[in-house]
């Protein structure tokens, strides 16, 4: 975006000035943690050639660490034995599952209530995980109404009647403000190689991806046999079939959506675990000219083939869309709406059928 | 850096590949947290002229939400009353606090172990807090052997005899891959504009920063009466003196360290709060042509004279440099380091002898 087009506001703050009282935001009693820290995994390192010279450094002799993802991981007392990891999605960071942005407890913390180790990762260039082996360009680009569409809050500026979605404006201003950009191209085999390196290090454990993390989530699943089960919250691209099994491309109004191609091998690898599909509400199953809702019926229409190509194979896959349920007005962001605590009870309910928990 | 001078290499993880056992890094027992969460605070909004259209989105009539900082928070049981922000310098995240690079508890857990609330932040265009409203373009720029010295870990590839950093080469692993690029200009104005409004969504507190967070710390203090004390780790670069009393220039090895200026009516406000300085080992006090040092001589030295102007105008201000007291062989990062629980002890008795735990 030209600068010149931008006029700058600098505007106050949404946030209430008055003191912060802890406590406003505890959904029950007080959290025991038995450990939380850090970490990265996985990455490269590039090395540029000749001679580090120490008091006159140029970039030669010199290494440079990137395309590691970082983790903040905490584990409850008394943890149930499969960790949970938590994969963000495109625009976000770990910030995904933390607080929701009309403040309340998001799947983080949830999850570590219910007894699960909880790992959330900042993806190879993205975040804290920010060193990109590979350059990029970061420009201001207004995408503000377009995420409001996409991710179905409404049709800009009006909220779906139904929507799971506080509608202060200082929770679209937490909600917009969630967003953070590539730090270098995005890249679903180098973070399925960090991902993969992170199931080394947690040993077995539950994936849960948010949408554009889909695609490298099975990709992660197939590189490590740690991964015991998939959580996939409306995942929108990536969505990976066997050679032979291809189907169709499905245009939309907001581009088409392309399947993408895996060896027999490695697709074999996604049957010997249990997946869940997510989808949430405010988009039709036939064709729209609606640009935020339409890519969504495409996403809804793949996913199903997936699933199906899944089962084919002997796989354990489900789709749920929510509504089909009597679950009304969810946006993209199933974790983080009004209703997360239902959502996390679907998803524990899932955990639990499959003796994960 | 041109990436044609690039030789990438894929390595392995440093990080052994067998299962995290819970618990290894525990350095007491568990933590029991009242209340934790995240969010965006501070910032602005920038706003394309025109109208958005839903079904072909361009720029035109959206919006971007950029240059907030993101903070993360944890409020333990029984809390202290004054929180502790804690920011991060140059090159890094919030990562900076959390668990050291030889996975032991960083002062983010341990000054929750002591009872107080403590707030993470990512700075406006770093980390999780991406968006900013300035471009910018990132290189990955191999700076590896340039930070070990700059860092004061040894003169690469040696470590400093009593370095109190751990030899492993996943120590070092980590260590480097801590580091997270600017995803814009640097600017102490919306840093400290955006911590200033943090510490109105906190109420009173205490503020830690580490090296280049030095300057924007004294901003902030300016800037909001909220920040009852500063903690500074290693200050760098951004002293502030009022007009009419400017050092001199300082050169070193390293380039000029120059002093900034601010009105009276500024730099008086930092005379009414507590303020302690730290710094570490192995640099010295008269000129060398040794860069990673150098630069240290003349950051101290600029630091002593910042201490006394503000002492000199009725201030309390304290300057500690480790090895005069006869802590030896810190490294740039002192809450890092191996000796870090007696860092923190150091500063909890600064903190306990101003009445602020």
């Amino acid at each position: 975006m030209s600068k010149t087009l931008l006029a700058m506001m600098a505007v106050a703050s949404l946030t209430a000035c008055t003191a912060f009282h802890a406590g406003s935001n505890a959904s029950s009693g007080p959290l025991v943690i038995q450990e939380q820290g850090s970490f990265a995994v996985g990455g490269k390192v590039a090395s540029t050639p000749g001679a580090y010279d120490n008091d006159n450094p140029t970039s030669r002799g010199q290494t440079f660490h990137g395309d590691h993802l970082y983790a903040f991981y905490q584990v409850p007392r008394n943890p149930k034995p499969l960790p949970i990891v938590m994969l963000h999605g495109a625009y976000q960071s770990a910030r995904s599952w933390e607080t929701t942005s009309d403040g309340r407890e998001g799947f983080q913390t949830i999850f570590l209530r219910r007894g699960f180790p909880v790992y959330l990762v900042d993806q190879p260039r993205r975040g804290r995980a920010g060193n990109s082996t590979v350059a990029t360009a970061i420009e201001p680009t207004p995408y503000d109404q377009l995420f409001f569409d996409q991710f179905r809050l409404g049709k800009w500026p009006n909220y779906f009647e139904n929507v799971q979605f506080d509608r202060k404006p200082e929770t679209l201003d937490q909600f917009f403000r969630s967003v953070t950009p590539n730090t270098g191209p995005y890249d679903a085999g180098v973070i399925s190689d960090a991902m993969a390196a992170l199931f080394d290090k947690t040993g077995p454990g539950i994936l849960f991806s948010h949408s554009q993390a889909g695609g490298p989530g099975w990709l992660t699943a197939i590189k490590n046999p740690n991964v015991k089960a998939i959580v996939a919250l409306e995942p929108g691209s990536g969505f990976i079939f066997p050679e032979g099994e291809m189907p169709n491309d499905m245009p939309s109004a907001a581009g088409t959506l392309k399947p993408e191609v895996v060896s027999l091998t490695d697709f074999t690898k996604l049957t010997r675990i249990p997946i869940v599909i997510y989808y949430g509400d405010n988009f039709p199953v036939t064709p729209t000219t609606e640009r935020g809702q339409d890519n969504w019926r495409v996403r809804l229409a793949m996913a199903k083939l997936w699933v199906d190509a899944i089962n084919r194979h002997g796989g354990d896959a489900r789709l749920v869309h929510l509504p089909d349920i009597g679950i009304k007005g969810n946006t993209h962001f199933l974790m983080s709406d009004l209703n997360n605590v239902q959502i996390a009870d679907l998803v524990a309910k899932f955990l639990a059928e499959k003796h994960l928990d």
